[in-house]
């Protein structure tokens, strides 16, 4: 978010948290302050935070995260709200931090459910969310109340929140100061200090600094770089590198990078003016972002620049940049379309530089390799972060998360956002830094810190955050039991064995019918599954039909038995589904 | 392999791949060599690479991989050796250059079908392949020729090999000379230069150095860390860091690495003798090697120095080191076992060191991070190589691919063992050296490069090197068809209806049976399986039966109109399976 003239404050009231800023130890008659996560401090993406003052409720993020190992068909992963029901009524307000899905992906899913409280954002951030909302075909209208720096904002009787801008690789980002009863809480979001950033203001300094010099309760601070030493770079020193690859290609240039990384795309979009080049937006997410962030003057585009698919084989390749998504190796993102020869227009040919300007999210490192070598194997040179400055970070460094602990001079400190790993490495630099180690508090999702006038704890007390998984339409449905199946079924398939008896005789009736999926394939294996349709025979036939609960005896005993049989055959254990049919 | 004195060569007659060592341009009258890669260059893992001249083919090495993405319950995937179909006794030696498992792993499951021939490899190599090949119930028994540094062995008529000493993170490791008749050809093998190994010689730069004088017709080299800039860590550098952690540690060390990396376990070994702290050793590959080699004479052990499990918790903490396996997040390894408190003896408590003494396997990283989360949570301090020198590659890094290079001066290049990406970074370091690009081949699995009088191409020729997928006791029998069902069961599950028709009427008899796995929870669905089972009940009520093919037509109209129904409903594609029974 851009700094502007600060404005009058916007403070209705004159709430318990506003004169208290600066962290004195005097008597505050208030409830005690509880902040958990919902999200966010056992993984990368679902950030959720939740402050609870006496009946006021602050919500910092709703984001989501996409599935971890051992989810199979999972679309992606919301927090849940569990603990706030019943309570829904005492939500002042939802604070975005800024328009990643990490922080906004999960509202059009929960926002209904939280009763529509209002959502306090920059405007870059409120287009992205309304963006997402409409894609969801939600009705109602969202109530956003769209706030800058320098603004103080009354949040019920216990609350005032107060935005600063940090940078981080959107435009807009904030972090939010909330003047509680016991002392301010900076939460930074997502941050880096960039002294030189792309469409961008550099983080305020100075009124972070002011923050400290009035005293600080507590930092909340990013945790996803904390094990990388020194500072992150800059926007502009990846706009220098790119430079040097505009000025040495000869052939077409392609850019893969996150259709949300915005100041990204507008240094390409620059560099291609300079070079005389015309952009060709592929991915529909980026372009949506790009035409979005343009729209409401985030974007510098000089007219004439962007081409049209249909111009890309018309113009000489020394004349096109190609932005695109894909750049994480994702099915059927431009890049891999591009790569696997599925798009229509472009094709790569021996010339190109191919520029992954985006860093690897752990769990596509091996897709992205092959992504890398498909595009090499036809002929093009690959550019990445690895082996040159093509992508900054958008996350605080160690110098970075110090620097911001000078600034502030806190006297807690929780890491957030990031897993375990990543929160102790957080937790040490503060100790670094000479913060005493019970000041400093690393949490897990829903356990609670408790704020009060004896000072702050990490208490025992856990909320529920169990995954709430959605998959297609379902929100939740997904069960524990469910993953299983799909676990089960893709190590070693289904086998489906259905008998017919006859009722009253208990007789079977023809021979058993045997249908497998992705357990062998059948028609190469028809010896096993004649040995296999004999044995159930053989195990029909053998049971004494007059048994009481013939039918469940007599299907576990076939799952059994058969279980036994296939897996020594075949040393694999697909899932077998009996079927008795009685007629 | 430790280099010795040279014994006197046994070459027992002198083939034509002997005269011509200096690679002299003198007209030759010998067929055409081929040579070609069954695996490692797509992949990593898989490494084979064939020579064929005339009547006389040598393998080097059969190794196999892990299953990449979409392929799930596969075990690994063994070399194809299809080409070599009814020329088995052709097969003059398979050389194997290291006991890794990406060398080794695919020799029980195919040296039969080879027709048992010879392998050529070093002692402590031997005796890992033996011990495989044990483990895998074959009876019959090997063929190993031992070989050592400094012998020279006719191979057929057309070839002689040569072993020499290089490093790599196991001991004996070599590389390959081959002469042929038109000149040598060096094979790296996996490989490192270290000045300062442990349990191994240094590299034998005087013996490599000699066939650069002598004049080398081609290298092939490791590609693995042609990435990396500078060079490979020594692993004395890793004992030091080792060093200070035991020093520096007041409670239990854990330590995490590759059952494989006996050097690794040496350095641990001598270090807590140092200390005086007894090792215990979790892990049965783990045992297994360690035994196998200190039974060999290849490490070095004090008496008294290894403890049982059982005695683990009488010694106090600062007396133990556990060596264990299971740092790459392999399921059921002992690291995993004792981070999931698992494990009887062992359990993570604050104050234990834990050391990650090795690198992080691509695909293998969201895995790792999240038990290192896991071990952090229980109050342990993790060391890992991205904080510290705890782990040394095994491979050439650029410099070291470069001192190979201008050792050897070889007139054609081959970068091998590595994905397309790697295998042009390393053939970039080639041209760097300044080698002419058309010297320099980059080939796929299975294409061939043939060297005859006029010098050496790379053709259009390509063998089959289709993946052998290994499952349970399955080789090569789960094709694309299975893969394919199993990763549809995974995403979305199964759901199948049975519904019983009478046959002469065409009636539905009573209710459709519907079960579905790993798409809905049934019992939390009920009101979507009802309204699914009316429907099931309508198309069948509303097909007419008197079409021809009836049986076919309404398992397909069942299939179609069902997945669009469930699909409408839920945004999910579950595999459908129609079962109609005719009484």
């Amino acid at each position: 978010m851009p700094t502007q003239a600060r404005p009058a404050t916007v403070t209705a009231q004159r709430p318990t948290g506003q004169p208290n800023v600066a962290g004195q130890t005097n008597k505050i008659i208030a409830p005690k302050l509880k902040v958990y996560a919902l999200g966010g401090l056992e993984e990368i993406g679902r950030n959720c935070t939740v402050f609870e003052c006496g009946a006021d409720i602050i919500i910092i993020d709703i984001g989501f995260m996409f599935p971890e190992e051992g989810m199979p068909g999972i679309d992606y992963i919301i927090p849940n709200f569990s603990s706030l029901k019943g309570k829904e009524q005492n939500i002042r307000g939802v604070i975005v931090t800024h328009g990643h899905m990490d922080h906004i992906g999960g509202i059009p899913l929960t926002i209904g459910s939280l009763g529509f409280p209002v959502i306090y954002t920059a405007p870059l951030t409120a287009g992205i969310i309304r963006k997402r909302h409409e894609e969801f075909g939600n009705p109602k209208q969202l109530k956003i109340q769209l706030v800058k720096d320098g603004m103080k904002i009354a949040m019920g009787r216990h609350f005032v929140f107060e935005p600063f801008h940090v940078n981080h690789n959107i435009s807009d980002a904030f972090g939010a100061a909330l003047h509680t009863p016991y002392g301010t809480i900076l939460y930074t979001g997502d941050f880096k200090f960039d002294f030189t950033p792309v469409n961008d203001e550099p983080a305020d300094l100075t009124h972070i600094a002011m923050f400290g010099a009035r005293g600080v309760l507590a930092l909340m601070a990013d945790s996803t770089n904390a094990e990388s030493p020194g500072h992150q770079i800059s926007e502009k020193q990846v706009g220098a590198e790119m430079d040097r690859i505009f000025a040495a290609a000869k052939g077409r240039i392609i850019i893969g990078t996150f259709s949300s990384l915005l100041t990204r795309a507008q240094q390409i979009i620059t560099l291609a003016e300079k070079y005389g080049r015309k952009v060709l937006i592929k991915g529909r997410s980026m372009q949506t972002n790009i035409d979005l962030a343009h729209s409401m003057g985030y974007m510098k585009i000089k007219p004439g620049i962007i081409a049209e698919d249909h111009e890309a084989n018309r113009l000489s390749d020394e004349k096109v940049v190609i932005l695109c998504t894909g750049a994480q190796g994702e099915k059927n993102a431009a890049l891999m379309r591009i790569a696997n020869n599925e798009d229509r227009f472009i094709h790569i040919q021996p010339g190109d530089s191919i520029v992954f300007s985006s860093s690897v999210i752990p769990g596509n490192e091996r897709t992205v390799q092959s992504l890398k070598d498909t595009l090499v194997r036809q002929g093009a040179t690959v550019f990445h972060y690895q082996n040159l400055d093509v992508h900054a970070g958008g996350h605080a460094k160690q110098e970075d998360l110090k620097l911001m602990m000078r600034l502030t001079k806190p006297r807690y400190y929780m890491p957030i956002h990031g897993n375990r790993f990543l929160l102790e490495a957080n937790a040490r630099l503060a100790e670094e830094v000479g913060m005493p180690r019970e000041n400093v508090f690393v949490a897990e999702n829903g356990q609670v810190v408790e704020y009060d006038n004896k000072g702050a704890r990490l208490t025992e007390e856990k909320v529920n955050t169990d995954h709430i998984m959605v998959d297609g339409l379902g929100v939740g449905d997904v069960s524990q039991v469910v993953l299983r199946d799909r676990i089960a079924l893709a190590e070693d398939g289904i086998f489906v064995i259905i008998a017919t008896i006859e009722q009253k005789t208990g007789k079977l009736i023809g021979s058993p019918d045997i249908i497998s999926r992705g357990f062998v394939y059948m028609r190469e294996n028809k010896e096993l599954i004649e040995k296999a349709r004999a044995k159930v025979k053989k195990i029909l036939t053998d049971t004494d039909k007059r048994s009481p609960a013939f039918e469940e005896h007599i299907r576990n005993k076939v799952r059994n038995d058969m279980g036994q049989f296939l897996f020594t055959a075949t040393k694999r254990r697909p899932m077998i589904l009996p079927v008795i049919i009685e007629v």
